[in-house]
């Protein structure tokens, strides 16, 4: 990929990434739903004019890259599925174990993405895209436990990282959400916490309401440095944690 | 992945999933070159306890994750490799081109994220970071070309990236990095142009030397901010150009 950035020294594909890519072309501008039935094998191979073992190689680069699965056995075969924000999480976590990266580093990218959401968000988002944050803030408050707010918390965070109409953000939010859940997701808090978030959430919404990007930008970075220097103080031994590949 | 959200609803896992797991911690922990070789299939069958087909499943998802590369023929075998920021452009634009994403989504994510790190980068760089920078920018102005530039201007946003130590930063910078050039990797400019962004560049470095995070991130937002206003008026049918994956 690296002698692709400036669009030159790009090697000769192979025929199987050029057939697997005018496959992912095809699917996006026919608009083809998920569950749609591809050509199968043996159609391919007349209709490109190639061996079996070109198409094969084509049909299992889309698989690994989730944009088909191969039913197995007779009648089996290509079916349109989509690649989805929350596939980027595992190829990132990859690269982050990697690297050595612990939560702290997805916290911080997290610090970095979400305030400039929320901004974006403030001259974006529709009047039903604020009542269902508003509700989700009122359900948690109704009954502060750890599950209640761990499924409105989500509510709230997705539906505001949706609204932003940032298509890039949403997804490297969506990937950072995914990975510090899988190091984080099952510590609790006391429901005094709980409140504390849902009245930051509810700073938020009300500079989404008036509109005002720059104010909702701040509400969104107090709440995450509160919680940020919460998490520093009462479990640091989480902050340091590393990021680690699992499947 | 998304049951997997709350670390709940977590679906037993394939033995060719854990194993592939296994062999990429061992390879992090063991601190492996790239280039290390691993032990072979048959090795592997042994000490796993498993069956041919599930160690070459787990071999395959490596592969594909580019965590190793398998050598073909007699005598090869598995052999360590890096997943690096870059591979994380190819996962990106695929989600991308579903998600009907074009250039100015990119952009727009790029301008969330550089002034960030240009902030970050200005309590975290080192003189001879500084100095690089400075290098590339001396390098443009006196020899304003499109390959000149494209080339310094690479030296520059790539030092400033890793200076940040923010990892996760500068994959997703990085990975738009990728896909923008992709896109838009061919169009030149006026020497004018070279000259204004090296002097852009020159203002962002003098922010860093004194340590001010928020001149950084204020300066490397009126670069970005410029750029995106001269791309609006001269090229207009790039920025709405769609993300399509290429292989």
């Amino acid at each position: 990929m690296s002698t692709d950035v400036w669009g030159k020294n790009r090697r000769n594909p192979k025929m199987s990434e050029v057939i697997a890519r005018e496959l992912a072309n095809h699917i996006v501008n026919a608009k083809l739903a998920e569950g749609s039935v591809l050509p199968t094998e043996k159609e391919m191979i007349e209709s490109f004019d190639v061996g079996r073992s070109t198409i094969r190689e084509a049909l299992r680069l889309l698989e690994v890259r989730n944009v088909i699965t191969l039913r197995p056995g007779p009648g089996g075969g290509p079916v349109v599925r989509r690649p989805l924000p929350e596939d980027l999480g595992e190829a990132l976590t990859l690269i982050l174990q990697f690297e050595d990266a612990s939560l702290e580093d997805v916290m911080e990218a997290r610090r970095a993405l979400e305030p400039t959401i929320a901004r974006l968000a403030a001259t974006r988002i529709s009047d039903a895209d604020l009542d269902a944050m508003e509700a989700s803030i009122g359900i948690i408050l109704e009954d502060p436990k750890p599950e209640v707010f761990q499924e409105q918390n989500q509510v709230f965070h997705s539906t505001l990282s949706k609204a932003a109409h940032s298509v890039v953000l949403q997804v490297f939010l969506s990937s950072l959400g995914s990975i510090a859940d899988g190091i984080a997701g099952g510590v609790t808090y006391s429901s005094r916490r709980y409140v504390a978030a849902a009245h930051a959430h509810a700073r938020i919404v009300e500079a989404l309401r008036v509109g005002d990007g720059s104010l909702a930008e701040r509400m969104m970075r107090e709440h995450l440095d509160e919680a940020y220097r919460y998490w520093h103080k009462k479990h640091r031994y989480l902050v340091s944690r590393p990021v680690v590949w699992r499947r």
